[in-house]
């Protein structure tokens, strides 16, 4: 499983307001602890600063990547704020999203043309957000095929399949994890991702519903997740639906998270 | 989701002590309480009383039966053990299990044949245990089309492709739920079922690994368990997947576990 550590975001209250007060130690603070729980990438957002996205953007850059090597998810739908941020980033970083609406596309292909950069591709079109299997390959296939007729490496590229609510249709769940099965078979070597937490969007017991769409997905072939690494039930349904997938050897990972009191 | 109670069983050391002393109350509760946990199948297993087995199956089916109208899954792979219980059983039960072993379905064969009950076909063999989704589908195959032919229906028959320990190969697990998917496929209407502790089979968190595994194996289209009814985590976990499934109308079991309190 390749991890996306969500915590540096600023619709979270403490992070606008570290922000805000360009507090280095606290978005340090929440860069390690994130680092340490073992995350690959660690996400930096700076969302709901309008005016001052780009500029804070740089600086949460800066800030995380002078306590940890790890590498940054940059979160931005604005290519602007991207640039900004990856003309200061060290190593490699992932790009948090490209989507198929026709701007963002234009604007941010350039961008990743090339590259080694990873790339988050949303299936989102100006035509809307996608309901069922097809309407999401559909999506899935174009932003693909653009990303590797522009020689992005396809094992560089993460489709999002797009979480819709599971109260607005019943179906909604099975559409997105039969999509991430599409999306794998399909194009070998490719990534899927995605942040889950909206299937629960409307219902009760959300955390446990987002750990049970989790290992639904990974019996499907998820292999990258947006995630809380603090979240001790939702990091240990992974490592064991991981483990169960066939993708832990002699399950030395579910032995290594069972020692360190994870399913406790 | 189609439950089958697994408590009567007297390789519980409780069950054990209760038919041996004839302790009509001691079953009846765990029958109760069972019925009211909302399963569909109480099984009775007296397997391990070698010589009396037959005697106790038959007392135990009566005893459960004069206090729920639940039909039960008469748990035996011996013909005798199952006539005899079937001979007292009010209603349409369930058998649990008849296998390709030669023997056993050739003896089995004729006490389903024709009738309405629900049989449990086992994917063993006399050439052993199945290892890969191939050996469990050439079994299944066998056996459903053994059933069908001799007039039973697609939609009494309930395969459990038998899950084999992750601790003994990785690839377990996935071959499992792999052969769930194949068999829904390939014989529609039919139902697929297993009692599945034994994947955590010599490794440590096992209630926590086998509630995450029930959870793949829905995402591969299980239908049936045989379960702890009384396990609220493993209830949470069926009836979380089972919405997550689209098998869930509007979420209204979901919602209803939530009011009783499941997820808390």
């Amino acid at each position: 499983m390749i991890f996306i550590g969500e915590l540096i975001n600023s619709s979270r209250k403490s992070i606008e307001t570290a922000i805000e007060a360009q507090d280095v130690q606290a978005i340090q603070q929440v860069a390690l602890i994130q680092a340490e729980a073992g995350v690959d990438y660690i996400d930096v957002n700076a969302g709901t600063f309008v005016d001052k996205e780009q500029e804070y953007i740089k600086w949460i850059v800066q800030t995380v990547q002078r306590v940890t090597d790890k590498p940054c998810a940059i979160d931005s739908p604005d290519p602007k704020v991207i640039e900004t941020a990856l003309a200061v980033h060290q190593g490699t970083a992932m790009i948090n999203s490209i989507s198929l609406e026709k701007e963002r596309f234009e604007k941010l292909l350039p961008i990743v043309a090339g590259t080694d950069l990873k790339v988050i591709a949303l299936c989102m079109s100006d035509e809307g957000m996608p309901e069922t299997v097809d309407d999401r390959l559909k999506i899935a296939d174009k932003l693909v095929n653009g990303l590797l007729q522009n020689n992005v490496k396809v094992e560089n590229v993460f489709v999002d399949p797009l979480v819709q609510p599971l109260s607005v249709n019943n179906n909604f769940g099975m559409e997105f994890v039969l999509a991430v099965e599409q999306i794998m078979t399909r194009f070998e070597g490719i990534h899927t991702v995605c942040g889950l937490s909206n299937i629960s969007y409307g219902l009760p017991a959300r955390k446990f519903l987002n750990q049970t769409f989790m290992v639904m997905a990974i019996a499907r072939g998820l292999d990258g997740a947006i995630v809380n690494p603090l979240d001790k039930k939702m990091m240990a349904s992974i490592i064991a639906a991981e483990a169960l997938a066939g993708k832990d050897d002699f399950c030395m990972n579910y032995l290594k998270a069972y020692r360190a009191e994870l399913f406790a």
